[in-house]
């Protein structure tokens, strides 16, 4: 197989970021909070102080979604002893390359200025390419070390534009909420990485088995991912939310999920080894479960002890796919999923899509109040007339419009993916960075009379 | 010994969690700025704008704060060569626990509403659990790698428990000040596990020692947790300040103190050492010192100066614990003190408290402006007759509760923790994660002949 | 040579700090917005809410400007093999240093209040000390592993003093606009680097050139500075923009001008490196470039494809500098560049300073709005009669400053580090943390014969 990238990774990476520029200069404009007629606009709407710009309400939770997505979702992939550079190294590119893509396409869907032809943009969208993005990162989770940077892009171009779509039809056609995009993401993203795998899976891949796997200090690594997406998903889950107790709940919503998860993760990752040790995949990974099936109901008045509850069943569930699902996704199903994105981002978040129907379906006036109903649920304009048994059953399919385009959408690239073209490695170079990166000389690549001479010499660094 | 915890793990995080959920049930709801009432309530309120919630003042902080708790004490304990999980691990299991035991714990003191007996929970709340269980996370670092998780678990109920407490009688009893904890979080923290340690004292820890210390690696990691630590100190400290001004200061006078703190550190170290070379354990801990010391005083008009000052000082003493003191204490006082919490956290904190007291006695009109001055310290209501001179008694009065609590909780809960049953590990396992959890397979761990031959085999990765 | 820094290191450490407290002593106080009297003001100057205190407008920026400080720029200069301690460590004591000298220096020209002959700060002070030392860590980037500590620290007296007084003449008297620092912070610090380093070339260096390389990990450490400062650039260019559509358009100009540069960076150093593959040192680095060069006109309306062609050339050039321009520089001009500065920070900055001079020359009362265009570059007071062509050519005099005080300033500097008395290390010590910190007893440091042995002792950690 050939891996040579030398033509195609330059070529595709120039050409799509000419093509950005040439679409942002006809299609993108700052919006009215991001543009010096700010000033005119805060009179006009007498606007008291500039502390009013949308910006002040999502700055804060912007940086830290950022923080998920380039360092979060990065290091948690650095756990392979040997694909540290792609794991961090890929994501940087492909998200890099999806927050632009996204802009534009989720800029045609919801922020297009009808008077001039323009998308306006601002905080909010920024935001939401980011969003965008993760569920690409996602799917990247469940192919980590089989494709080639180039396959990696073109999952993320068509990624990007199916999520615009489905995001477009369960958002505005039926109307669904989803702040923390329990479907709109993660149901999304893994079912889309997950189909890719599948088309794509590799009868050899156990060639490669002495590289899939982590050493100590991978595992370390891998901890900083996890713990900057765990400590940062309040901010995840109520970065587009409504100003004020909108956010403010999804904040606490997602605080208590994620606490709960990782006290029923131990539990399990303990009950369930022979000698009750723990697991670090288990640590890394299902802590984070209770955060993506808090996302849809995070907005909604769920109360403290629902999140505590959703985020309990949310830790067993994911440990219990690391350790029976997982292995028979592969064997039975022909599904290679790396990072096991199946146990942290498919199950929780189709129970996240689940909890958001039904709480929605669930919510009265007297809960809410009046206005706060009308505010949270959005029952205005041509949705004035909505109740809240209905909106479950618009949730409800919301998250099935998720689940077809994850599929679908993942079978239709996996075929593109499968063509001879995009330099993927053979399967006994998976999981290697040597592949696609200059990899510093460490004694492992010098030959074995060398390495063995390097230990008789002092003061050899290279061999840390 | 016995170190098999496959059932007390799971039993204590699985009836625990219940429990967390029952209560919660039972007891906790939205406070009116997180309630989807909040709009009904802005409008009753004539507040003008979803800008005023709390949750606005007060999330960035708490977003730093919560990096703290999770990668700032997590990583700051991986310093050991082969302790890196627990530190990492049972930080994040202990931590998050204990929030969900604090809310509870504190609501009931702090937010209890008596017209419904529930506790309402907002940004605050959450900012204060995560407080609460840094006292908790101070104290594993006294006795990092010599107890089992679930000896961590039960520490950490108890010490939530005697924090909340504590808290209450320094800051509604007294009335004392302690914006960022030098009293309540970091003197209690530091002496409740120092009198655990003091308690589980191992005459024959030496057993382990070729495992008590760091690798070249080990100690990189530790500093993602000291600097994470040291530039969020001033969220911590200026979290639950009073919005606007006090705020603002105590942020000012926690990054001046910690400036101060690193360059007598590096200067202490150099001098110390044989050769005038710098040590990574001074580095990690005693350039946070300042921080320590500085916030009960951080909301005051402690001036720029007097925070350096305080910083100063606080850098030579921290140093020299660490290559005087830290001996002194495990040869004579029998306390064997892992990560050298009395000279990170004790004594800064001591430092703190006395600070506090003298420069609340010091307050005066012209300083503080009248208005101001009865900002600060919250004279009004049953306090509106107290003077500074007295506030400065009460201060000390709140430090003198801070060291009981901390050693006579220690001692006892040092007792309970002794009975065996809680899995602890032997003496030649300790600071070994070989004992809690599944470690990848790494050259150290086949057998010797094997070892030598992998480094025959080039692009042998495992032994990176 | 002599390497011992016993004596100068401890007492350039005790006698600055002491310096620094005995003038902020009769210099610096709380500014109206973070003393107690702010309660006063409010009232006096009708201002609604605490929520206008300017600390709200600012501290997330601020916080984020201070994790690019110390773990941004502290974890980029990780790479090397064995500098790691050197690069966190030194970088900690030089910020931690510069910060306070940085507040005094900047506060003499720009926060002084003349009534009472005292500098005022608030949180932008903080902010703008950081940005200050900011440029004194770029230049430590070109001398890495070269300089002793006392010689960082004696650039850092110098850099900041320098930088004091040419961002006086830029921002002040020349009423230049620079609110991302491409010419104050990147063009001066880099010129600062690379004039000392020309001044302290070492012709022997290759002595110590098995050191001057990565490992593994350590480029997987220097991902997580670059990350950081990727991420966090946005609040760097946008930290002290005006409040509302200032700080907004920066920030959307800043992500995308990053974005951009990544796609063009992974396919410079794909396509020319032999096989195709690509280079650590690249990602780390030139992936950066973009939010360097639109530092300038980060606040102008440069429009988001402007901001992405800024990014899109700056990825072509910073790797394109590291290929042929590095090499170049330190045959040919003797400047040794250890962390490639020029390609990173020297020539994105001069880009930058370009595009700043002609956006502003270019804009328009259409584009910007009567109100705006006053508002963005505050033609105001002296400046009223000023307009956007001028104001060009004030930028790019602004620019030729910042070179100059690089320069001239760099190779002063440089001169007075030449004194024999600063103990920097010898050539066969550069990059080698063994001259300055303890480290760990590593399988490396001890002697062959048992070097060998230890790997025949199963479970032998010391190892990893």
């Amino acid at each position: 197989m050939n891996t040579n990238i030398k033509l195609s990774l330059p070529v595709v990476c120039f050409v799509w970021q000419l093509s950005m520029i040439i679409l942002f200069g006809v299609f993108v404009r700052y919006n009215e909070e991001s543009d010096t007629h700010w000033v005119d606009y805060r009179k006009e709407n007498n606007i008291t102080s500039d502390i009013e710009n949308d910006y002040y309400f999502r700055y804060p939770s912007f940086q830290d979604v950022h923080v998920m997505i380039f360092v979060g979702f990065g290091f948690l992939m650095t756990f392979l002893k040997r694909y540290s550079f792609g794991a961090v190294g890929f994501n940087f590119l492909v998200a890099a390359f999806g927050i632009q893509w996204a802009l534009l396409m989720q800029g045609w869907f919801h922020s297009l200025d009808y008077t001039d032809g323009k998308i306006k943009i601002g905080i909010e969208n920024l935001i939401n390419a980011d969003f965008c993005v993760a569920g690409c990162l996602i799917a990247y989770g469940a192919v980590l070390g089989k494709v080639s940077p180039v396959q990696l892009l073109v999952m993320t171009l068509f990624g990007v534009t199916l999520f615009a779509v489905e995001e477009y039809i369960i958002l505005n056609v039926l109307h669904a909420k989803d702040a923390g995009g329990s479907m709109v993401i993660h149901t999304f993203g893994a079912y889309y990485g997950l189909s890719i795998s599948w088309v794509l899976y590799r009868p050899n891949l156990d060639k490669s088995k002495h590289l899939n796997g982590s050493v100590y200090h991978s595992d370390v690594f891998a901890m900083i991912g996890t713990l900057f997406l765990w400590m940062f998903w309040p901010s995840f889950n109520s970065a587009i939310a409504d100003h004020g107790d909108g956010q403010h709940r999804a904040a606490i919503n997602t605080y208590l999920a994620l606490a709960s998860t990782v006290l029923t993760t131990v539990a399990m990752s303990s009950l369930f080894e022979k000698t009750g040790k723990l697991d670090m995949v288990h640590i890394q990974n299902s802590t984070l479960a209770g955060g993506v099936a808090v996302g849809t109901a995070a907005e909604f008045m769920l109360s403290p002890y629902g999140s505590l509850i959703v985020g309990f069943f949310c830790g067993i569930i994911s440990t219990l796919g690391y350790i029976y699902f997982s292995p028979f996704l592969e064997e039975k199903l022909k599904i290679q999923d790396t990072c096991g994105i199946h146990n942290l981002h498919a199950m929780p978040g189709v129970i996240g899509g689940i909890v958001g129907a039904i709480s929605a379906a669930a919510a009265t006036n007297t809960v809410y109040g009046d206005l706060g109903l009308e505010n949270t649920f959005d029952f205005t304009g041509p949705f004035a007339k909505r109740v809240p048994t209905i909106q479950g059953g618009y949730q409800a399919a919301g998250l099935c419009v998720a689940l077809c385009f994850g599929i679908g959408g993942g079978i239709f690239v996996g075929l593109v993916l499968k063509l001879p073209i995009w330099g993927d490695p053979a399967d006994e170079n998976c999981f290697d960075d040597e592949i696609y990166w200059e990899v510093p000389e460490d004694e492992e690549s010098v030959p074995p009379i060398l390495a063995y001479n390097n230990h008789m010499i002092p003061n050899k660094h290279a061999d840390m």
